[in-house]
This record gives C-alpha cells, sequence and structure tokens, in this order.
C-alpha cells in the first residue's frame, strides 16, 4: 500500500537494530484518514472471503480494525489482553509471549461473540513473530470458526511471523512489509496489497 | 442520544448494584455504525469549540474516539496505561486510581503530540469517578493546552464523576446518563446530547 509506505518513509522512526516507532500516526497519535485507507485496503483483498467478523487485540490494532469493519459492514471485536486473568467457561483465552516486552500475557474472548458459522479476519498493527496473531488464532479454532486471513498493518519481514503463519496454513495480507533497516531507513519488501 | 439509550436497554446487562455491561457493542464486541454516530454527535456539539485533537485512553476508548476525531477532521491520541512505566521527559503522566479494579495506573501521552495551542476534547466510554478524565486532564494541563470539554459515552450519573470535573471548571458532554438500576433495568436521567 504505497501511502502507508510513503507515511512510514516519512513519519516512521528507525531504533536501533529492530525497532520502527509509527507512534504519530498508528500506535499512540491516530490519522483517522489513513486508517480509513486501510480499512478500504483489506475490505478489497478479502471482498470475496464472506467476513462475518473482524477481531483485533487491544489497543493498538483497535483503530484499523474498526475501520476494517466499517468497510467489510461487520462487527470488530478486540480481545483483552491481562496479566492475570480470571478463567472461566465463558472466556476463550489464550497464552501470548512478546519478545519485546519479555512477558507473557493472556489473550481473551467472550465465547459468546464466535460461532462456528463465523468466517474471521484477524487484523494487527504489527507482525513479528507472530505470537499474537497464533493467539487469536488458537481461541478462534476453538469454536470452530474459519479463520480467512490475517491482515496486518506493518510486518517485519526479517522475523519469522509471516512463516510461522504461512506454514500454519493461514493467508497473511502485510499492507507494508519491511524487509531491513539501512542505514537508519526503512527497506521494504513487496507488499501483499 | 436516543440511539444509544435504546441500545442500552436492548443489549446492556445490568449486573449487581452498579455495574452495566455494553460489552457486545462498546467495550468488546464493537459496532462501528454506532461508533460513527457517537463520533457526529460529538463532533456537532463542539463544532464551534475549534478542537485541534481528541484525546481518550486506551482500550475501550479507542473506538468512540477515532469516529470522533473523523468527524471532526483532527488527530486523535490514546493515552497508554500502564502499571509500571519508565518515567521519561519525553513523557507527560498522571496515576490514575480505579474504584473497580482497586488497582492504581500510570496514563501516559508522549509531550511531543501535545502543545499549548492545542484545543482538546477528551472521549471515554464510561464516566464513574471520573479518576481517569481527571488524569488525561492533568497531563494536558502540564503542556498548557485547553480543555474544551470531556465528551462521556455512557455517564454513570450516581458516581460523582461528573461533579468533580465540573467543579474542577470542566464541561461535561454524556450521550446516556443512567439515574440508578432498578430491577436489573436501566433508569436514564435526561441526556445532555
Amino acid at each position: 500500500m504505497q501511502l502507508l509506505e510513503e507515511r512510514i518513509k516519512a513519519d516512521g522512526r528507525v531504533l536501533g537494530d529492530s525497532v520502527l516507532k509509527v507512534d504519530n500516526f498508528l500506535t499512540h497519535q491516530v490519522d483517522y484518514k489513513l486508517m480509513k485507507e486501510i480499512g478500504k485496503q483489506f475490505a478489497e483483498t478479502f471482498a470475496d472471503a464472506g467476513i462475518t467478523k473482524v477481531v483485533t487485540i487491544e489497543a493498538s490494532g483497535i483503530a484499523p480494525a474498526v475501520y476494517v469493519a466499517e468497510a467489510l459492514d461487520v462487527p470488530m471485536i478486540f480481545a483483552k489482553k491481562s496479566k492475570n486473568i480470571t478463567m472461566n467457561e465463558e472466556l476463550l483465552t489464550a497464552e501470548v509471549y512478546s519478545f519485546t516486552k519479555q512477558i507473557t500475557s493472556t489473550v481473551s474472548i467472550s465465547r459468546k461473540f464466535l460461532s462456528p458459522d463465523d468466517k474471521v479476519l484477524i487484523i494487527d498493527d504489527f507482525l513479528a513473530n507472530g505470537q499474537a496473531a497464533l493467539g487469536l488464532i488458537k481461541i478462534i479454532k476453538e469454536v470452530g470458526a474459519d479463520i480467512e486471513g490475517v491482515g496486518i498493518v506493518i510486518e517485519k519481514s526479517f522475523q519469522d511471523g509471516r512463516k510461522s503463519l504461512e506454514d500454519a496454513g493461514y493467508k497473511v495480507v502485510s499492507l507494508a512489509r519491511v524487509a531491513k533497516f539501512e542505514d537508519g531507513q526503512v527497506v521494504f519488501a513487496q507488499a501483499d496489497a
């Protein structure tokens, strides 16, 4: 997605070897216009998939995901992230390890919001090691719903998240793919849409 | 806001004396159509206030706030909530005590996203004791920006958040005001918009 790559070039900040800060338009301050375009792009890509629910994880996934939901005219569900959660039958949960923060969180979705008839599109702001998406996949499979794909705003293609998801049989669509950082600049790989 | 009150009556669940669950359209599953209407309503109410930024707190505030930002054509910033945050000069922070969860969190916003020229509209999903909004106000005042008002989706009018904010001199606009719960049903007070 050219608009997104241009925005990353203009406003993203490379920190060290593996961190890309996009807090001025995605992860802290949010540019609704860009979110709207992102929503339209994913909706176009998954137009024929019969999506019934968009699922993301709090917090940075919410803004892009709600615009994907709008463009597809379906509800959006955001999974909750918590360090200590009271397990109960109403909650679907998965453990997610964050390599960046080096903590394990429990992500959860209320069982009542998913059914075996659902066709789910997972949306997240970043794909690095794929742990968050794999956690959501585990939850969604537990109710027997179909997962039509994983839509990512920014993929770090030098980490193994995409491979993990594709090896598990899931379609990954990333709007920007960061191949590497060179002299503090982002070098993109060919995006999926 | 009649549409919102009707939705709360239809889909909200009263738990015990003081809890109203609206997880099927606002706090977990999100109805983008309702969020869009909420955005338009706040934008109309604050049309003449010259708002330059919408500020909320992760996570449930994000969906309504981004649609308010869209309707006002300004950026949205969501404050981060964390139990242990590394303080630094770039971060504006405030301690926020949650009566529900009985924990103190630190909310933070990067200083670079606010300036003394900003006219801020604070948006949140719920107003109970007002601690979250007061935390945001402290942060925003620290940079010298103006706070034009606090826009709340659902106010629990039987708690003292509104009084705290009004006593401190801030305009509060709540789209639904819950006066009390009676036999498991919500009784509304007159909403502000």
